[in-house]
């Protein structure tokens, strides 16, 4: 296929990579793993969710032939394990997720639409793009999944993956379209994270 | 590749996804879970089984570029919101369930023969298609897996992908080698339903 | 692609997807488990780590074509079954597995280099062929993961296939490259086996 993908500007692709790097490492220590097994949780975290949705594209997963983001990974794990732990204990690391989610499932939906799959198919890849990683870490670390719990995670990746895709298929600029979706989606998570919003659970009589 | 996989009818094809989709969403429902959890479980147990063989089969997912998979999973992540739980209580969600394992390895099953693996592959990714949904399902809601309660069930989906593949591979015509491998699929597992038949256990003195 | 994937000699790679099934199955018959799962584990168990770098790779899965693989897993599940519990009670089958683990981090990493991806995501291709269909043994037994358990086990996987990559990249032979290689993390393993070797856990204040 003649394919280009999008790309995000590197830097902020890289972040978002060494954010959810950051964040396996860090649950990988809290759980008293040794360093390797920090690696990996970086190493699953980071491009967990980018794998998925190039695995459901049936392309080979995109830090194959890239040349950065395994050493950013590394990188994440290494500060992980020698940074000392109450540095991160402000929520910091949550608002950098943020940043991570809104910016992945963004690139996401990009890419999908470049494959010219369904819009609806589209918003689910960025979805999984976001979200995917941080499932397949707390899955593995035997932790409560992010998705289980109830403030607004998975809702601020459909509303970035959605609105990317709206704005792009309704002949927004693809950059004007992802910056406004990405804007959007930390702003919804970041609303989340300072007033705890919370969807209405599932609550009839049981 | 110019492989025409084999199509299910579309109103079996879509009513497997749709009760497979519904057992997530009530799963999430059940774990008090929001909407949008409900509807990202409803798209991992619809989808999942399929993702997975097409993944294995180096293929794009089939619901990418298909107009109806992802709507009905939506219709049914709002079905299992709002319709009073009482309602799902008797058995025929397990019975819906039953023909949607029956229908989805029957089509795995041929899908994979379409593409020209070895018998015993196809027969494996024809159990995958149709119990791969479900695993992914509880395994992320934390929930013991389908696969480990003794009642017959990966058995059920064994007879379905074997008898279809093994008629289909002695020539008989690919429609009828899939309702009959169908049926006995579904037989079999509305006996275990009915008599709670299980095979025996592992009994050996540990 | 015209890519000629490395091959193990016969007995040895047939040898590892042995010894990995037969731990699925084993331990699904320790968790009084059917025939049916048993054999369902040693298939997750066997092929889960060389589909999942399949898959990444955007190739078809290496066993849909293979005549042998699926017959193997087959046997080392019916193995399982019928031969006593107490007989796998010595050590000799962490023993195995430390062999199939060398073995396939060995394999993985001359498939990834073979199929040209960038250094460091050869390594971790090859780490993902050794250790995760264990993972995903663990994950869907529900019993905690292989990797979360302070022996050496990622890390050996780590030697191997860095050392393998690492040779072939200098330019000694494939098949010098991945004996040496196999044979160091099998020490590498073996050393942790049998003097509980451990590294050290991350141990900050919390």
């Amino acid at each position: 296929m003649e394919v280009i993908p999008p790309v995000l500007p590197a830097f902020l692709d890289l972040g978002g990579t060494a954010v959810f790097a950051l964040s396996g490492a860090l649950l990988a220590a809290r759980l008293k793993q040794t360093f390797v097994t920090c690696a990996f949780f970086a190493l699953l975290t980071g491009v967990g969710g980018g794998s998925v949705r190039d695995a459901l594209l049936g392309v080979p997963a995109f830090w194959l032939r890239d040349f950065w983001v395994l050493p950013v990974i590394l990188a994440a794990a290494l500060i992980a394990w020698f940074i000392p732990r109450k540095w991160w204990e402000g929520r910091w690391l949550e608002w950098a997720d943020a940043l991570g989610l809104a910016l992945f499932c963004t690139l996401g939906t990009a890419k999908a639409l470049a494959f010219d799959v369904a819009p609806l198919a589209a918003i689910v890849l960025g979805i999984v793009t976001g979200c995917v990683g941080g499932i397949i870490r707390d899955v593995i670390a035997g932790v409560p999944s992010i998705i289980m719990r109830p403030e607004l995670y998975v809702t601020a990746a459909a509303l970035t993956a959605a609105s990317c895709a709206g704005m792009i298929l309704l002949g927004v600029p693809q950059a004007l379209s992802m910056a406004v979706a990405a804007l959007a989606g930390f702003a919804l998570r970041g609303a989340a994270l300072i007033w705890s919003i919370e969807l209405p659970s599932y609550s009839r009589e049981v």
